[in-house]
């Protein structure tokens, strides 16, 4: 999407040798600065030190990691060495070892000194396919604001409530819940997005509201405390969320405060859609609730990052010193408080027969 | 309650002199500090700069304002001007009104060299009413703490939920919603107290998280994104909040978020208690929806101010710049998703029938 006028990805091909660039992340929304990707050590620190961030991008930036590997040394030690640097950034990270097991898949049967070649266009479709899927949701997703639209006669803009950061920047490109807007927004859509600030970790203010301004789509920022209020009053037409992990009977895992909006949504009749990419469905699962929320560190809760009147970037401790804070990362929003789930193949009821339709190539029987 | 293990009040009568010391709450909760009014003015601008703070507060610092008004020039030119100053000080507080009106009229009748002392014993009873209405709400509040506790067969502390602060330090003594837990702990009910954060003031973090801390109980900051969560998992035993602001039939205005946290509670089967002073039911009102809500300054969003690492106090912007802010105040929570009502009179239904049980003297009908 755009940055400051210009079409960017969150990741691409530098112009002077096999090298990647980023945006780093980090310092969003203070400063936009990218930083270049020259060797796998250079990538796994980027997604260590979360200059990437969001699934999908990470990734795609593993991906090409595995590439920068196969750059000087392409043997099968280092193909090992690679591997093992990459996934020990982020051992969490589903997409992260989908990436580099596929790059292995197709890299170990190869003589070294094709390897290379091979690797750096893996990557590339990897990012390619991340932008088609993507791209894919925001198509079926935009639909679903079309309606809204002329649901409210299309006398007034659409307004759509987003949670935490699920656009562009934690993809390669479109994002997930964002996908439909920027796709609403580009077919001429009047949209507006209240903005959930998204404590603790303030993506929303930070990253939802930087992306969403740099391409020109209207929005406004709130605290997470206030959705409720406004769709009491008629001010939300729709919600649209990510999620990181979706169970096959639809109960949605995303960033805390999500099951809070769904509620909300419910009881004041606003549709609650969650948008995902398939690979986000997990087959094994059939209940959210047996879904680990991790729990991260306090200081997250108890300090605050921001720029302060002399353009410093500054932490202060918010909490009264003494008092502890506790930090779940993710709620888990059941299945029948979600209206509909948005995927790249279409949109279904949040229901195992739901995604069944879409996905009727998953085995019926797991254990 | 007590502060560094002694027992304060929020205001209090100075040792030398006719003067008041109050605590000054902004500096809360990185410094202690205590301020001494001796003038009507400087109740005023106490009162003005948020020194102090909450409805009942504000209503006994006023009524030690009019009276030190009489200390020096009793005249009922003076009286006009002491009420005038204190009443701009904050136009919109329902309590602040009721304490100059009493004082006036207490005060009108009497000869000006009477004034003073008659003023100062009013004052000092309207702020003894205010503990003893605060002190009761407790003692009633207590009994469904200890329920809670024989419901969890005595095995473990009791957990509470509360928004916002509704604690001592919003009142003259003993809080609102956290008086039943004060009068729990002094029972010797094991109690561990959820605190909200409350984006975007953090009156949470910063005001109640201090005054549990202060005196000694158990307590754990959270984001208001957490609490669904919480409840989910069996984490929360009940909720209870104060309320700016009641409905003749149970609807609850109170601090931007708490309907969201009601609507948490309702899906989890946890009760969800707001404690108020009958003085804040609005007998003329039979639908929250009619109450307007104040839409404040989008710099409490966007600005950020807590302590950095070398003690400095410092506000940092938090939201993406050029992205703007929306600031609703307060919400309403409809009567049918409060559990009780705890008034200084004792539990009732939020609705019409269960609050006239306990205030009968109400005319019936209203225009």
């Amino acid at each position: 999407m755009k940055v400051n006028g210009t079409p960017m990805r969150t990741i691409w091909e530098s112009d002077n040798g096999p090298a990647v660039d980023i945006i780093d992340q980090t310092k969003l929304p203070f400063e936009f600065d990218t930083v270049r990707l020259e060797t796998v050590s250079e990538a796994a620190h980027a997604i260590f030190d979360m200059l990437v961030r969001g699934a999908p991008l990470i990734g795609a930036t593993a991906a090409y990691g595995m590439a920068l590997a196969m750059k000087d040394d392409p043997s099968d030690d280092n193909l090992e060495h690679a591997y093992k640097v990459l996934y020990e950034a982020r051992p969490t990270a589903v997409n992260l070892r989908w990436a580099i097991d596929e790059q292995t898949a197709c890299l170990k049967p190869l003589k070294p000194n094709k390897r290379f070649e091979a690797a750096w266009q893996r990557a590339a479709e990897i990012a390619d396919e991340d932008v088609a899927m993507c791209s894919s949701i925001g198509d079926h997703g935009k639909g679903l604001i079309e309606m809204a639209y002329e649901k409210a006669g299309k006398s007034r803009p659409v307004n759509i409530l987003t949670h935490c950061n699920a656009g562009w920047l934690a993809t390669v490109d479109w994002g997930t819940a964002i996908a439909p807007i920027y796709k609403a927004f580009e077919a001429g859509i009047p949209v507006h997005v209240w903005v959930d600030e998204t404590r603790p970790r303030n993506q929303g203010a930070s990253l939802t509201a930087w992306e969403l301004g740099q391409h020109g789509i209207p929005h406004t920022v709130i605290v997470d405390n206030a959705g409720g209020h406004l769709m009491q009053h008629g001010k939300v037409d729709l919600c649209i969320v990510g999620t990181d992990r979706t169970t096959r009977t639809g109960d949605v895992c995303n960033k805390i405060g999500t099951y809070l909006k769904a509620l909300a949504a419910h009881d004041n009749k606003v549709p609650f859609y969650v948008a995902l990419p398939g690979p986000t469905i997990d087959w094994t699962l059939d209940d959210g609730f047996k879904i680990p929320i991790e729990e991260r560190d306090s200081s997250e809760v108890t300090w605050m990052t921001g720029k302060d009147r002399n353009g410093v970037v500054r932490s202060v401790r918010i909490v009264s010193e003494g008092s502890k804070a506790g930090n779940p990362a993710f709620d888990v929003t059941p299945a029948h408080y979600v209206t509909k789930l948005i995927t790249e193949r279409g949109v279904c009821e949040a229901s195992e027969q739901g995604l069944r339709s879409l996905y009727p190539e998953k085995p019926e029987a797991w254990i």
